[in-house]
């Protein structure tokens, strides 16, 4: 990964250099363009290109020589018109493409959605830099909810699993699910940092150590090297990677559905908000209608929908009349703000 | 298009041999193996080949060694839970192989599905057959809800479009909206058949005329005709073409969620039908989670959610008060079954 | 599908406006914006929007922060090598926009092409145009090298057919192989323009009725027209249909590996051609790389590779002692432009 | 990751069950399903499920009623003619599913290819294995050759790079390329592999600590321990993961050309060797076809396609006259088996 220094004169470059264009353009991503946006102590996005904007989708839909009608009101009632009834396909006539630098094992997740373009950093052929992800003290609470909650997950993995697992949070979580208990004390979390910091630095020191190489120079002139891409297999995954990624505006937002979702690891949801932003500021038509319909909305099963309509229609009902499970029946008055 | 006769025979002989088989079995899919199901006038869908079954589906949401548990009640719940929380890749573990025979119209909406392996019959290489499509006055009928339907979509077309089909509607539907008056009269109705009976053999005739062939014999010994790949351009889309297609299991649910619907046409819809009922035999805790989650299921917006925990609460409510439009007012109140 | 005189004043509009923008910029690319590019006699290939340039394929493949050293040359040379080794990633990083107008039976062939994003103009909820493909003199004898290539082919459909197709040809071409006796006879070849012409115009007409309507007026106000969805199944797929069409540059390079070749079509090869000149101005570098190692190169098996081993050591051989089928030696001899 | 003891039993059960089938059915395959194939030090392949056979792939060729003819020759043929033109749709027919243990840094290389499905064993929500790879001196050694290689690359990474890569490797290989000089002496590769054994197992404590849980128990009972999905990210990518893995075979053979090449990196490639044997019991005709045209065959450039043809011709030529690069006239004397 190139010097940052260089690599901030070179972004300036690039930002100061302007071409005309019959494109569609979006000026609030140009403001915001080849900059990067901090995540994570060490990590970044930063927007390399793009292409389209809400126009586009409305274009696509339109299948018409133009641009469409100007009048906003008319785009945003086809582009929620759109969102709601799936037609997803008018979407993926945008493209994106970020330059992030994120941990190993967030980009492990990551590469999970297929349908994007994407060039990692390469440890075969380049040396890794000495960045890795230690999380502060509010990394380590946001687990904690979490926690609860894999408590609640059905048997994903066998009956043993599911018992131990209870154990262990038995252990953890003594007396009351909201307390204070939950959460690790000041110094065990600072316990916890040291330790992930200490051994992060170490592994560096072994993988320099492996490749015979500190700082470009040889550490022992006499003495040979691991090749590359065998020495990097010591460094854990919390070591920093960087890719350029590129995918489609539908696929983007199908992302951000998964991601920036609360049942997403932490780590994974910061890179997800800050392109959740970019996206506001790219799409914003196509952004509102997709926080209303899809991250705000809700999926009801036929049997939560019965339910529902017994409820509208002033009928008392209890978990055990409604034919849902004890999870299902927490989940759906969650959904309707009912405490039961 | 192999002779049907003998087409028929190689049928019979694929259905009588039978091997052993260590891979994970279906018996109610054995049963219907190779056999045409009819759909359409002269369509049919045949399952050729599968791979895996309910228990894959849970085999890989467990990444285990074995089957897992065999209590069905356990698969179940996992089943219904991966379904509920869009976990779709364990659905991704199964494939199935299809051989299809339906109109052109109907291919050119199915191959839009692009996660899917597909091989059709090529009229560059072979001779296309003298079979095609004509809708009986179900068919024909059963547009009529759609075409009231599309009256009511936004203006995907632009002002002049959408004035215009008011008018064609108008012209169409004069009094009532129930009314008999949408149907095209029996006579209308032979009349449409009739014709599009007689043009599709037209257009067979001068497919041939072009080739200068007929029943596998010169039609002018003297003459030349024109390559197999140009003259099949005359032939109407309605005419039936073939193909092998093949999908994994999460790939072919959404199909489903899209083609089994009830907004998408009829002739497509059809199969649809015919491949649920296999998807019903093959892996029943699969279909049935999909058919309560996904098809017998709603997607609220966030406006729409707030609406229902105000009715839940017992407020009265208008569409004026309720911030949604007519048309989203009228869809919600149509999902809870009351009248407004 | 809009009148065209309205979409030729919106492209004048779009052509107009520029904006200022950050982004990777193509001069070459920018004249040629929103311009119908004609193709066949009524279809059209329209650039709309592309992202990424030459440099961005180095970018990716160096991920580093800027645009790498702008010595073409080095560029150059790093282009040359992702295209030989297929390092294909880094080309994935452009995508480009085209609005394309082609025949049904182009599009039938061309939608196989799955890693792309589609948005056609519907027949199910607007009128198609009375617009159809016509093939001139020259796209009749175009197919004739074509049709004596499949006479070649191994046996795709079983022995029946490959008798009949021997039996069809020599009806077809009596004497010598490159005698105009292959040709349609400068009359039969009008003949067939006529009947194509004459039976569009008739498809079309019968399509009206179906639908009772012409020009935007019902054409017996009293009666009632079948739903859109249905009447246009009777346009044969010479007509024509319109699409959004947005790739990436690599899946377009692949897509005119085959469809630029000469066993492509000649109807979508046409298509291939003008969007390879788009290339050319777009991404020079790429471009020439492909025409080098992909259009222009050959792949060899291990068979042939280890006979042109003997001749360059200069052995003589014949087909039999080479171990090649006549079919693979004739190829083999053809590549190496020799006589045999 | 299930105890293997008890993995065991499970495979044997399933082996021994065995069930009647009508589909295509390949014994050699059923012969060695569910067993652990191994790979490395702990990892292995297992096959798990597959559909379709050589046959398969015909049949989707002829798109025709039933298994096409039974005759080897022609089978062989038509496969073959597949394989050399690229039509690579037949070979997508067949479907396969294995289970794979292999280290992170692996499953970073595999899960690129991205037509594929995955499922993988999650750090999330269960705790990893103490289960590492640690290379043998084969192991070490297979990478001098692409190190030197390496050397060779065009400037990927800038100038910087290369200068720095070429003192790097000056270091390590100071005389004669072929020498010995080139490998770890035999105390080095042991001192790095009793350097990678022993900060494996210090990650391992580390991960056990943060977890605080030891062998399904807590460490220190009053305390509390960080979250797994967290704590894993301390683990280096030497350690073992695993998944099912399905995929189609035209995109399974794509992976071999890639992961079975000798510019693989050799942790990969061993695997890829492993499933190459696989695929060969599978559809012996169609592994033959690719290990002809694709594995054993080359790709030509037009300049060294003229080359060749001149070289054929019995012309004298030098580098420098054939207008090739060095290291392009260096690949090619190579391929001709010629000392230059």
């Amino acid at each position: 990964m190139a010097d940052e220094r260089d690599g901030q004169d070179e972004i300036e470059a690039l930002r100061e250099a302007q071409y005309p264009t019959r494109r569609a353009n979006v000026p609030a991503l140009e403001d915001i363009l080849y900059t990067a946006l901090p995540v994570l102590d060490r990590g970044f996005v930063r927007l390399i290109d793009y292409m389209g904007d809400d126009g586009a989708v409305v274009q696509a839909a339109r299948v018409s020589y133009g641009k469409g009608t100007t009048q906003v009101s008319s785009d945003r009632g086809l582009i929620r018109y759109l969102m709601r009834h799936r037609h997803t396909t008018p979407f993926e006539m945008c493209e994106i493409k970020l330059h992030v630098k994120l941990p190993i094992f967030v980009a492990r997740q990551w590469i999970r959605h297929r349908t994007a373009n994407v060039n990692e950093y390469s440890g075969r052929y380049s040396i890794l830099s000495r960045e890795f992800y230690v999380p502060d003290e509010k990394g380590i609470d946001t687990r904690l909810a979490k926690l609860r909650e894999d408590a609640d997950q059905p048997d994903l993995l066998g009956d043993e699993w599911r018992q131990r697992e209870a154990q262990h949070l038995a252990a953890q979580s003594r007396t009351n699910k909201q307390g204070r208990d939950d959460r690790l004390s000041p110094e065990e979390a600072a316990e916890a940092i040291r330790l992930i910091r200490a051994e992060s630095r170490r592994a560096y020191t072994n993988y320099e150590k492996l490749l015979n190489e500190h700082a470009g120079e040889p550490i022992d002139p006499n003495a040979k090297g691991l090749a590359r891409e065998l020495a990097r297999m010591v460094l854990p995954t919390n070591f920093y990677t960087e890719w350029y990624w590129k995918t489609d505006l539908h696929n983007l937002l199908h992302f951000l559905s998964l991601r920036a979702d609360r049942h997403a690891q932490y780590e994974i949801r910061v890179y997800a908000d800050v392109i959740a932003d970019i996206v506001k500021r790219w799409v914003p038509l196509s952004y509102e209608a997709f926080a209303d319909y899809v991250m705000g909305g809700a999926r009801l099963s036929a049997l939560e929908l019965s339910v529902i309509k017994r409820l509208v229609a002033g009928e008392k009902i209890t978990q055990k009349e409604s034919g849902l499970s004890v999870r299902e029946w927490r989940e759906l008055m969650d959904r309707l703000g009912r405490e039961e």
